[in-house]
């Protein structure tokens, strides 16, 4: 059996170049590679924290998918579908709970950040609290052996790998092997106002924006602050919008303006100006294709609505697995 | 469409007479009304505990659906299911725990009771917190109206029912009804040595024991202490054997018991024989059904399977509703 990777992301509508050249295009890359390809939408991690915005899910997951699969994942060689159409994923989360200690979810490092940061209403639920066993859920229901990760995040899959072991301790036989990080390179992509490109920034430019709008957005876009005039030598290297050279244009042009910018020989008009062709140039065929896909959002439902099955049989597979293991193989049904 | 009701044991192995006569006999007993009737054997709540002895649990379902059966459960009348065969259960309890703040689940009051009575570390995991979250589930997964109680146990049922409330209100539908407790008689069983009859004290008759087995740990009975000799006058109201006369023995008979023991005209040995003869005459014919059944336990496993489809069919309704209030009826799949 090939060895599997799995990453999800939640359905928070369209995506924006950071999602796209942060995560996605990682997973374009991984088509090349003998795995075997799982990704899906965290529908239901997107309920413990989000629990007021549920009924946004739907269309936020047509949007998001159908961002997927224009940007080039392919359902004759991912297997793509929804958390919530695999219940095996519920069901591993409840055995798993049966042998988590509380005190270890309440240590997880992101837990109390996320208290910090969105406030006691939205994380004070048991299933918030939770989460982490969810995540483990998800990753090991398939036994995937590589999580594709930026380096930063190396310490999440921490509490699954633990949990595996105590898992496998518990029943005193290794049913599940433990994920290994996959290293992948997380380009830095700046927003609109220089700080991290993010939706909640509102600072973001998406595929699903019009050539226009990225022409205007990139216009107002921030700049290295050196550079209060043209003749101003400027620092590419930390200029959001050599950044976004840096995916879209190509290497020889970059050495070019990097060093003009370094001695005041190009504006940063002219350099958006520059970047907004070759950043509407490589994105417009995707763009026409997600429209194509937009037009028939059935299409997208039924790609989910199969993947779905074909994870659920590698998930049920697990699951026979973790039963007998629980129960015995004298188990009933 | 009828209103339903619904209970569940832990699949603890064969029961005994406090079991039989303290819930199982209320469960019989509505088969005369008009109730759709629901009872499951709560695999998944015996983990929240009893993860180490998780083997032993399909061995302990099959003695203990023996015992339902032979003691008058019908699957033609009653729906008899295991929790785990309906994996709606879990998914419920995972959609529910979004909505259920923790410090609702440190407050239930038996949480810090059992914590004091097992310990810590069969109470550490984070599936015992939440066990009050899949017992809702559990209930109103069948929209179940009435849950047979005695009194108790009212105070278990005010969880769900405060769930209830919250869950209708966060998704603002009344999707699930308020179960109420039904008020059931539960008639005081002593054990052989004057506590509460319960197999964790050793002290239990079981239906499964022989007569002989049954003749033997009634001689060795505890009785009213104030009888130390048969000339000393007893209070048979007090008296773990006129406790189980007032169950086996017609009416008649135990008020001439219950003078002829305030008199000192009968003593210990020749009640206990007669109850002995009325408990053994009385358990032959359920006796005799259960070592039948015992015969073919493929029976029992398919009646828990059909039970169960049948079960999973009132759950996915439920369930259906539920994801349209959470996620709206544009939700995929």
């Amino acid at each position: 059996m090939k060895d599997r990777v799995l990453s999800g992301m939640r359905p928070t509508g369209k995506l924006h170049l950071g999602n796209l050249y942060g995560a996605l295009d990682n997973w374009i890359k991984l088509q090349d590679k003998d795995y075997e390809r799982f990704y899906f939408v965290a529908d239901w991690h997107a309920l413990t924290t989000g629990f007021n915005e549920s009924k946004d899910i739907p269309d936020n997951t047509i949007e998001m998918v159908a961002d997927w699969l224009s940007f080039g994942l392919d359902p004759d060689k991912d297997t793509i579908f929804v958390q919530s159409l695999v219940k095996e994923h519920a069901e591993l989360f409840l055995l798993l709970s049966m042998v988590t200690p509380v005190g270890w979810l309440e240590r997880v490092p992101s837990y109390k950040d996320q208290i910090a940061q969105l406030g006691k209403s939205k994380t004070s639920n048991y299933g918030f609290l939770g989460y982490p066993v969810l995540m483990a859920a998800d990753i090991i229901i398939y036994k995937a052996a590589h999580i594709p990760v930026g380096i930063d995040q190396v310490a999440h899959l921490e509490f699954t790998r633990e949990l595996v072991r105590h898992f496998n301790a518990s029943v005193n036989k290794d049913v599940f092997v433990e994920p290994k990080p996959l290293l992948t390179e997380v380009p830095k992509i700046l927003g609109l106002d220089g700080r991290k490109m993010s939706k909640s920034y509102d600072n973001a430019i998406y595929l699903s924006d019009t050539e226009e709008e990225t022409n205007k957005k990139l216009r107002t876009m921030f700049t290295d602050p050196r550079r209060k005039r043209k003749t101003d030598p400027g620092v590419a290297e930390e200029c959001g919008i050599f950044m976004l050279h840096k995916i879209f244009t190509e290497k020889e042009k970059q050495q070019e303006i990097k060093s003009a910018c370094a001695n005041a020989e190009i504006g940063c008009v002219e350099c958006k100006k520059l970047l907004s062709e070759n950043l509407n140039s490589t994105l417009a065929p995707i763009r026409q294709k997600r429209a194509e896909l937009l037009k028939s959002k059935d299409t997208i439902k039924d790609i989910l609505t199969d993947g779905s099955l074909k994870a659920q049989e590698a998930a049920k597979n697990t699951l026979n697995e973790v039963k007998d293991a629980i129960f015995s193989t004298k188990r009933i049904g």
